[in-house]
């Protein structure tokens, strides 16, 4: 059953393949009814390692009846919950070809040709962002990982301007004094990112954001002016690409004035806008982001990667040295010219090579393409906005950005909208999202579709509304 | 180019997956014998997003030819230099309905029937390790995330027992006087951990070995009393189950007395030989695991899973409170009873649906052939020992112990060693293992590939021994 790459192996892979893509077949719809707890004892009725193996078929099969069936349908026009996309053709199949190659992106003698794609995906990244030839990147398992890595460097940049080695002694005294500032609607992971190395979630400051979502550049100031008068020091500046919720952009030109003034990092979390570079519609949204030091940009969300593929980028490449760990098995530094080992630019040892799904898919697809698949989500969205405005008893929240658009129901509580998205929920009917903005209950579109139509939309509109009054 | 589950979707899916495992193809040995300039010269040649995209199947020809082509293959019985497994057949494809159906698992509306697979294998698992119904887990990206998230809540244990929530408020002053001891053959991975959580590399006491690279019980004991004279508290004590160069596996007993007796989180990294649990043979090996707070298990590793796919297994499943933050798009609270939201046990967000692949082979494959796959690289590795030590000019570093065998070569320089290493791995021959112990070059088998015969391995020594007359 070991994978090989002689023509038996590979005739032995092709029909396995067939038997795993039978057993997504499934009636339509966004997910099943079933529920939560008969979903429960139905996966945990499986037994999970036999005594003795089954025949892959059968495998297979069950796995398509048990799980694969009670799936959520990313491509299904009512899944409008998450940043979670429906996935294109070619990285679908070329996660196939990941598998059964199996490269480790943490040394050269273990994956060759694909440390050179690797490089070779992230320096055309890094010039799409607007960096020169020095920028570069490195993927990682997500948006967290990303932020985590960039927020990891600005730490290790804070602490060698006062001359200590961080990830060799850990943090000073100072650091107890070290601020991240970002807008109150950035993403949780920034909390999260500051919780790891160690400085506490209390140590990010949220600045206030517009009623739009942007963060507001006059309380940025204010903040940075009254942390200084406290003794604090703002190390990383964090600009959001598309807000999780409300889907704006930081105005990341004045964002990158005041890290420069205040010799902070700056850190853009494009994790969602990241892919508006493609587009010549949608790119001057993300105007200010060749001024930053690092850049999230997840190829799982906007660029219908399938889970996981994000990269963190970065202005300069040699800021990489921040974070090298040399480990004598792996990346002793005494191998031949240009066996470059990437594990020095990582959080993670051993990791797959999600560049080639992305690699495959840019080939395939092509920039134009790409291109309106974007700027048609971007229209599909407003135009849900102006549906949910048009409504008597639905109202926006804020204007619909990027793919996200924020809604309320005249005069429903917080508890009759959690009712409305569990009911359509449970009846496996629509996965909706529900959020809180500054405090108030929400329901929220995110588009990630392109096969969704008006029509579609103009559906979900008129059955949310029936559902509340229903 | 969206992928659909309908008739028409999947019948296009399985014909570009055919495109894409024929791309596979190509002639035999570990690796092409392209140098690094060239082979970056090639993959550099490629355009990475053309304005219109290209048929499918000439992209992935293309990748075939210049990426596939120049990859290392794990299936060779001369690949031996890295835990760098072939993968088997039910993983690889089941890869592909994971990315076809996409499903996310930071929330239970990305991934319902997920959601239970996972928690149903971490139960599994954790029963296997031995842990009491209470037990359970989280899958990760890799080892080294793994080793992370099991200190991360050792420092919000160890922080909570003096009143401070440290993912909130950072390090408290008591963190520089804290330790991490583990034994100085333990994986990279736990010092970057402490960087990463800020307490730095140096907070990480490696212990000595004794000459067969277990941990030394002696200069724990030695170096808990000592560092207590010096005011300082080991909060964690980190046992290491298949050490990455010489394959020893702690004495786990011992070391968890030594964590309940100075109140300290006891963490086993079984990383490597987390698998030896599925055979009564080698189980034994581990004894003492079932003791441990935290255990690292990777499925990409002696489960022949590919990238990524490793766990983070606890004895008490309510550990994982130390780590929760809610969110409020992702994770309320108010959900219905059975809606579980895993991204409260996970430092990702998003995460790919790795279980599955998992699930697929445990139940394909069984436990009884499992363990005898183990059962015989074990014995590949032993044979692969008393080859060398019959060589007249090889020498043993160490005993082979688990899946690897550390040796040297009578008179040769560290020099030398490089040369044999680089040489056979620059001819595309042989992928060997180069690390450095206590202080000495040495070359290393690691076996990872159950189709390697007793032949193949006297081949290999042959080689090595001949290049180095060469």
């Amino acid at each position: 059953m070991v994978v090989t790459i002689d023509d038996h192996g590979l005739k032995t892979l092709a029909s396995a393949a067939s038997l795993a893509i039978e057993s997504l077949a499934r009636p339509g719809g966004p997910r099943s009814d079933l529920t939560p707890r008969a979903l429960h004892d139905l996966v945990w009725s499986m037994e999970i390692c036999p005594e003795n193996g089954r025949d892959l078929a059968t495998v297979l099969r069950e796995l398509g009846e048990t799980v694969w069936s009670h799936s959520v349908v990313p491509s299904d026009p009512a899944t409008v919950a998450h940043l979670h996309p429906p996935t294109l053709l070619p990285a679908v199949v070329t996660e196939l070809a990941i598998a059964a190659s199996n490269q480790s992106m943490d040394s050269w003698d273990q994956s060759p040709a694909a440390t050179e794609v690797e490089l070779h995906l992230m320096a055309w990244l890094a010039e799409l962002v607007g960096f020169s030839r020095r920028g570069s990147g490195v993927m990682t398992s997500g948006g967290t990982t990303s932020n985590l890595l960039g927020l990891t460097l600005a730490r290790s940049w804070a602490a060698q301007k006062i001359g200590v080695d961080v990830l060799k002694s850990g943090l000073p005294p100072e650091a107890g004094r070290w601020r991240i500032l970002c807008s109150d609607q950035a993403h949780f992971s920034v909390q999260r990112a500051a919780a790891q190395l160690g400085l506490g979630r209390d140590a990010v400051i949220a600045v206030a954001s517009e009623p739009s979502g942007v963060m507001s550049i006059l309380a940025l100031d204010e903040t940075l002016e009254r942390i200084a008068i406290e003794g604090l020091t703002p190390i990383a500046l964090v600009g959001t690409a598309g807000a999780t919720d409300l889907g704006v952009i930081d105005p990341l030109t004045e964002i990158s004035e005041r890290a420069t003034r205040w010799d902070a990092w700056f850190h853009v979390d494009a994790a969602v806008a990241g892919a508006f570079l493609l587009s010549d519609q949608l790119r001057p949204r993300l105007a200010g982001v060749e001024l930053a030091d690092s850049v999230t940009i997840d190829f799982h969300k906007l660029w219908w990667q399938p889970f996981n593929a994000s990269a963190l980028v970065l202005r300069d490449e040699e800021r990489f040295d921040l974070l090298r760990v040399r480990s004598q098995y792996l990346d002793r530094g005494d191998e031949l010219e240009g066996m470059t080992n990437l594990v020095g630019r990582s959080l993670d040892t051993s990791r797959r090579f999600d560049a080639a799904k992305v690699v495959a898919t840019l080939a395939t697809i092509g920039r134009a393409t790409l291109a309106s698949m974007l700027e048609y989500l971007v229209e599909l969205n407003e135009f849900a906005g102006t549906k949910i405005e048009e409504h008597p008893s639905l109202e926006l929240v804020a204007a619909p950005a990027s793919v996200t658009c924020v809604f309320t129901v005249a005069g429903a509580s917080d508890e009759q909208l959690r009712d409305v998205q569990q009911r359509l929920l449970s009846r496996g009917e629509m996965v909706l999202g529900r959020t809180t903005i500054k405090g108030r209950a929400a329901l929220k579109f995110t588009f990630m579709n392109p096969l969704a139509t008006h029509e579609d939309v103009e559906k979900l509109v008129t059955t949310i509304a029936d559902e509340i009054t229903a």
